[in-house]
């Protein structure tokens, strides 16, 4: 097989970032072959308000006019559910959930959810989903770390789905086998997220290389192996959400290298080259296009175009670097170094129509 | 307690390096409160025989008089009963046997330790010690990744020393609590090195910061508890070996860092707040200084010296680099960044005599 047509796909977690990173970054997603995405609200400040997240929306949508943004508000104390009845009504279909302090802007996130029930509460009744980024912060009294801090988190997913089990909740950006047998073990209403480095990579890919370093951190061999068996599988309640988070070079090359990997400009190209490595490139469709949009009923889409993938020669080579910024906006101004920059990919996007 | 005086330290697992680094780090060897080390041989080319280990000796000896320098080959095909009869003969100590491809410089380490039988029994008859890097090379079909690779490793440290039981051995540089266990469970022939900064790391603390990053990785909280542990216990086949190991910081702070933590200039000052800060003070002697040398049978030290270590007001501050290099020899410069580098310790040496 040579050619790949397939809708032009869903990222259900994506980082379009503001200022100069936002101008550079948007007008990828749909080159990368998407036409919706659920965005992130770990801004400065966090989008907390339904119009902080029109307003965002707004200069999201002059960037890239064709693609379809769904908005998310982030998960804090200020969140109230007459907040959440409002942002319903505007269209903002979810709301984030950030450990305190474990990745990019988190400092204001959650650390313990009883609290937000009442919010919980509004969000089934209005249909919003529940994005959760499933860590616990790292306590190596209790020896909680990096490796194990999903897996530790996912009590917290049984609880939440138990007490509000018509609440769609979403397990983003899923790393560890312990992960995918909970979500499966759950009922139609809890989803997951995998990302495209998450096939990619385990752990000896960012030891020592703060390109591939990203919150979660890849696991264990086997995990990885769990997250691309659930997709051979072609589990409907997985489905793609990159998790794609652009930081400047000079932010990952350094003393502490900020978290997160840059796929969006190429995101199908990367992800048909990855699902074929494992024999699974009959799943791309189902994956990349359709479980995510079934899952958050999507039908108010602007565009849904035909992306045509065809066969490289490996003669076609991920960039080493995309530019960002300069003169004007926040002056702001950098590179971005994208996930395996500089490889050959098997698969390139011929056109999207 | 505000001072504490012990002898002047072993340290039983050092990297001089070479050419303009070397010029710099050996010197420190002294200043950081150790009077004899054990060199490991992985420069390039490799110390493979008797005379590059004198010479290499002789070098280091120029840089450091009063220091006492224990050398040892590197374990490869290359390697004769006759040249290690011939090097045991001239003082060599041991021998280092790096699996291939793990850490810096070991492209050219052993894959299966069968064909050196002959090579390990000529050791045992002499007396030399088998210096072990405990990991096997990753294998991710078989699920073998930084983080499992030193445990699964023991295996073939337990069947050398059933094989070889009057040999004596030392599991370099543990990281694990199966480690510790392991090395436990075995003969008196056994020893385990373990260095000053996996006593403070874990996982969390080289995930995206390049400085801490080094092979054996840092692992669970847990596998640091266990460490500690045996050190409290105070046994005495768990000695000091720093694994000291410097590179220039524009190979550490990019694309891909090189492996390895620099201790050596401050090795009793890290070691005495490392160790109280886990009640462990009482220990300090037993560890770094009297253990090491009593498993390598230590009798023929040019010197020893008296440390005098000082509390301090928290006033004292590791440096935030050491510069190397210039003018002359080898065209090498840069600068070293420490552990710890710039953070406040709570001892530090008043003097050595």
């Amino acid at each position: 097989m040579d050619t790949i047509t397939i809708p032009t796909a869903a990222d259900m977690h994506i980082h379009l970032r503001q200022g100069s990173l936002m101008n550079m970054v948007t007008p990828y997603v749909a080159e990368g072959g998407v036409s919706i995405c659920y965005v992130m609200p770990n801004l400065q400040p966090t989008v907390s308000t339904t119009e902080q997240a029109l307003a965002y929306k707004a200069e999201l949508e002059a960037l890239a006019p064709k693609v379809t943004f769904y908005m998310s508000l982030y998960l804090g104390p200020s969140l109230t559910p007459e907040e959440i009845r409002k942002a319903a009504k505007a269209g903002v279909r979810g709301v984030k959930s950030y450990p305190r302090g474990v990745t990019t802007n988190s400092e204001s996130g959650i650390e313990s959810y009883d609290i937000y029930y009442p919010v919980f509460k509004a969000m089934e009744e209005e249909g919003m989903v529940l994005n959760l980024h499933g860590e616990i912060p790292s306590d190596h009294e209790k020896n909680v770390c990096v490796m194990n801090a999903e897996e530790k988190f996912l009590g917290h997913l049984k609880q939440i789905h138990t007490d509000f089990p018509k609440l769609k909740i979403i397990l983003e950006h899923a790393t560890t086998e312990a992960a995918v047998n909970m979500v499966k073990s759950l009922g139609d209403t809890v989803g997951c997220t995998i990302t495209v480095h998450h096939l990619q990579l385990v752990v000896d890919d960012w030891a020592g290389k703060c390109h591939n370093f990203c919150k979660p951190v890849a696991k264990f061999p086997s995990d990885r192996a769990a997250l691309r068996k659930v997709i051979k599988e072609g589990h409907p309640r997985f489905f793609l959400g990159t998790d794609s988070a652009p930081h400047p070079s000079h932010k990952k090359e350094g003393p502490e290298a900020c978290a997160g990997v840059f796929t969006t400009p190429l995101v199908l190209p990367y992800l048909a080259t990855i699902l074929e490595s494992f024999d699974a490139l009959d799943q791309l469709r189902g994956f990349a296009c359709d479980f995510g949009r079934a899952f958050y009923e999507v039908k108010d889409e602007k565009w849904v175009g035909e992306v045509k993938l065809v066969r490289t020669n490996k003669d076609f080579n991920t960039p080493e670097t995309y530019a960002f910024g300069g003169e004007g906006v926040d002056g702001e101004s950098g590179k971005v170094v994208p996930f395996m920059a500089g490889k050959a990919l098997a698969w390139k996007i011929a056109s999207i129509n």
